[in-house]
């Protein structure tokens, strides 16, 4: 698919609440992403936690081709219907791309089957993101890696399955390493996992991040095939006795 | 791990009212698993549904480093706390074992993130389940090829994710192709589903099936190594300004 | 990459000595395939092993975005020195599209260091590829599985690695299964091998296996990224003591 | 296979030709490995390049369960005959463990299909290990990361295949990750690289070390399972018109 749809999903709670977020991203952390993803000229739209349904309505997601998900401090408060809904729709072939905190929102832990956690620190360590799968198009454009000069680390272990696609492994100055870019389908959608993004740095005002995620999300549109048809079956070859 | 303690997990529904399984498995599908792991030397118990906690209480599953399951009629009668159990004892280690109707098991479910729903068929079907991975340790002791002269088609889709290792895949009479040896690691535990064994055949009593189940909680034995250490922590490397 | 420009490569014997085969691929099965993709679109040349240098020299390969790659009676008389000028190319890059019997040559062999080996049947068999990675770009198009009614058998074991996505398995009618549709990537560059087509048989004249060729080539171009980078390096945090 | 016999195989030239390196390894590389492989009670023999086939005669290798191979600066003096002869040896189910330069060396390229290559520095870097496989056997008795004070540092891109699973990834002072502990099947055969060990450093006398080489000989051990069979076929369930 070449023209995919996009739906933008931010918490957007610290961005009201917290006066050092709000100075990085005065619109939200959505409208940012959103904006980058719209100079490619995609259809983005937003939605946000505190919205009726969450902002994910059935119409909205019927509409979407790839939703990205950022939440951090409240993801409880997702109701389990709408992760629900969102699953469903992934398994039909929705793209998702999950960033930073999200990877412990209820859709990622359901569709990863495990707890997703990991360490972390905010202090000052640089991250330096190394492409580990050259030629994979989620690199387009992007350099042997990418450095940013200040980021939240995020250690192994990371409980996630084993990717299908590793992409980018991370180095933080620290210590530590953190697999930062994984490659997954769940039934027929492709899901996108992408570390960096704390709320408190500008790290989605950065062109090679906001390259990343918009390569992600071409890479996690939807293919159009035929869908997938479960239960009883009669034989195709005659082999009733 | 070289003798995992093994717990054999089963509906046990079918054996009790229905008189075609009955004649088959007297004494119920997991005392004929049971009965196949023990004659290898390694220590084996049982559980099944309607015991007091299915059987897996805090200290079974304390006790047990291999979980084998069986079931089909009465998925959702497993309760959600018991599955949650099983679910952190895997993660932590505990090696998981899925058999055939399993695949619709809550525990299964979660672990995959998806569906794991399929295409089956209840006749005349032969099933050849072809190596594909030679040399891993589930074929020890196998032939290029397992035929079962009758056994329930079960056919892809396969709605669960792609697997870490594909060992066997099985042709159908009718038409139709599964993966029906599937890997998986789920963090530090193992899991391997293994498709046949149809509750009104005598698949569990053939000895080539019995051999792979007996390869399978080999694999999925329990790793002695450091427990995966999540949250906050300090740098290793002096990365503080 | 929108628009790769394509080399659609054949050994081109069978089609001058077989009248059998002349008789289904009258100009060749490269010039049936290079029709179907050019069809599309897309910028489309062929050569053939009698050529110079087989038609790929080093302007040809440095035009080439994907080649695919169709030979069986005269894999040993294909040159080193142009299997070596290929490998390279694809390690930068270029995508690889293998078909059918081109599983043996030497290409190909080298590509995935095993003996690529394979069962084969030249008989009645009836063929049916499923999909089993749904989602994947490749399966653009299709339906659950593609049918054919004639067609050579190939059976497991196939002697290749593990492959990083498998899309198709195929059953035949004798009873054997295969994996039909697999992927990898290899330095930059990214390999697809696709089973179907023996010389006797109209298979490059089904819509549906001129589409999954053409998602193929689609789904190998090249990703324009940061060339890998090798050899001494100094450090990047000032490690030196 | 509880108890395979290993060959460890050596270059065993820097132990002749630099001081720094004799006296770190006075018996040679190999003499350090194999003693502490014997340590855990398998049966261990050395082979090394200057001897006569390179120490890898027909015999040797039909006794042999297990390889490891360290090489560096004669990886050209090799013969090809010889490296053939370990090919084919894997392919039927002969384990390979690859130490450090040994990603240069012929037969991991052949394996491979690609060039091994990557970065490197010899300089004062620290590394790190991170396990991010946890539960994988090659972790047995390891913890969550192996810190070695002194270390060549080898950085990516690490031209090979997508590993069939990750165990390790190194973290460098100077700035770089690496994927430093591979594996991956060939035909029957089990192929497990490891970074670590530059020649003048004490890295094999390290524990820590030493119990991931004998994991990993324990790991690739061969199956006993049935010969891969290729070539023509008969039907297996009547297909003949």
């Amino acid at each position: 698919m070449d023209n995919p749809r996009v739906t933008v999903w931010n918490e957007f709670r610290h961005e009201k609440s917290h006066e050092s977020v709000k100075a990085v991203y005065p619109d939200g952390i959505h409208n940012t992403i959103a904006q980058a993803i719209s100079n490619s000229g995609l259809e983005v739209r937003t939605a946000t936690l505190d919205e009726p349904e969450h902002g994910l309505t059935e119409q909205v997601l019927a509409e979407t081709d790839v939703l990205t998900w950022w939440g951090h401090m409240a993801h409880q408060e997702v109701s389990d219907e709408i992760v629900n809904r969102v699953h469903q729709r992934v398994l039909e072939g929705m793209g998702l791309v999950v960033l930073h905190s999200g990877h412990f929102s209820k859709i990622f832990q359901k569709l990863m089957g495990t707890t997703c956690n990991l360490k972390w620190r905010e202090e000052n360590d640089s991250e330096r993101l190394w492409v580990v799968a050259p030629g994979h198009p989620i690199t387009e454009g992007i350099g042997e890696y990418i450095h940013l000069e200040r980021e939240e680390m995020y250690g192994e272990p990371f409980d996630i399955p084993e990717p299908d696609t590793l992409v980018f492994v991370s180095w933080f100055t620290g210590g530590e390493i953190f697999r930062s870019g994984v490659c997954y389908r769940r039934g027929k959608g492709k899901v996108f996992y992408f570390r960096p993004g704390h709320e408190t740095l500008p790290t989605y005002h950065n062109p090679e991040i906001q390259r990343v995620i918009l390569n992600g999300v071409r890479w996690a549109a939807p293919t159009q095939s035929a869908p997938m048809v479960f239960g009883n079956a009669p034989s195709l070859e005659g082999a009733t006795a």
